[in-house]
């Protein structure tokens, strides 16, 4: 399948042009042609299925053969994680996780975060490679960073903290999911701070641990949300 | 706990001497003295506690405090997989797997393996690097390079080979451990060749699924031992 991306494509388009820069991608390095048969998504389930109808103005144009429409088959993880203080580490971790195909990530901003602004442009792009590359329809939605306080506000017992403090905690790997939704928040190096675990606390976020090793932010991130899944 | 790696240390070293360079490390970026308590393990489960009692000719010395022998106490797990294109992948993987303790990694030549060569030397110090900063004392064994044949030849049922064709697999999920080996088999880009999973089928490994993605070489490699990790 030679699966493409775009934001806006919905069923009912009986035509789709690829702007200049994807249509000499299109010709040039992957070498297509008129006849050949493309699958476009929107990220959000579509599976829209066409075949190279026309190359114009140096745009390709693909007409609709059939499209569906997929139905989001997992729970859903939603990882609220403090970015780490290397950019290469963030945009590797969105690959993984994109991948892996969680619901949502968020970067937050903790008492003890090195790094206070992502950009969220690029890692948007980095998502849709990682889409294409592994062939799915859903993208998890990139959010603004916002700050921890503000995060556990409204999530309750459907949040989990990981942190490395000594309290007691339920391993990850035991966790059973209560609702279809569930959200994991990862700290920055050096930990959340101790009144960030009380009020997680507070807030009746569950406390859990990924096990005696210490892993690096994005590790724990994305291993977390493996567990998470392999669970539901 | 400041932690150091040397190949060579031993429980009976009643003092150590760094390298310049690692001294210079010590002393400059470190910014630790004389007095400063530092440990060194040797990755073979050594924790050699010791006091920086001198700075001689821009050598670190430290002198034994105390020193413990840790026993492994995971079951073990064995990576063999098919190095992908990129380097940087290759030694991202190399971090992962370091931080999450398996056994050894070995890359395997397969018959659609694009990479061909490995630098050994530098992923054994990325290992390094990623022990020191996850402060463990279990150094994972990288292996040389061998062909897909030569390393199924004496793993028979303790040998795990993940592939995406349609044969009839367990989910690694559902994988009982039989013995305290394990050794998961990650192909190339593209999968294991037909004749190598008929291959590895008549070898007596079990063929497995990581589930309904279609994830990258590294993230196939991290997330199976991940998944095997959690079962022991």
């Amino acid at each position: 399948m030679l699966l493409f991306f775009d934001f806006d494509i919905g069923e009912n388009f009986q035509d789709f042009t690829f702007d200049k820069s994807e249509s000499r991608h299109i010709t040039k390095v992957l070498r297509k042609n008129i006849g050949t048969e493309i699958t476009i998504t929107n990220g959000k389930g579509l599976e829209w299925n066409g075949v190279i109808t026309s190359i114009l103005n140096q745009k390709v144009v693909a007409r609709k053969i059939s499209s569906l429409k997929h139905s989001y088959k997992k729970k859903h993880v939603h990882l609220a994680i403090a970015p780490p203080k290397s950019n290469d580490r963030m945009e590797w971790l969105i690959e993984k996780i994109t991948e892996l195909g969680i619901s949502s990530i968020t970067p937050i901003l903790c008492d003890r975060s090195e790094r206070k602004i992502i950009k969220k442009e690029r890692l948007i792009k980095i998502a849709i490679s990682a889409l294409k590359q592994s062939q799915q329809f859903f993208l998890p939605e990139i959010n603004p960073m916002v700050t921890f306080k503000k995060y556990i506000k409204n999530i309750s017992h459907h949040g989990l903290i990981a942190h490395c403090g000594k309290s007691s905690k339920i391993e990850l790997k035991n966790y059973s999911w209560e609702s279809d939704q569930v959200h994991l928040l990862i700290g920055p190096e050096g930990d959340f701070s101790l009144n960030e675990i009380k009020d997680a606390i507070s807030a009746k976020l569950k406390p859990v641990s990924l096990g005696q090793q210490r892993f690096r932010t994005e590790t724990a991130g994305l291993l977390g949300c493996n567990i998470l899944l392999l669970k539901e």
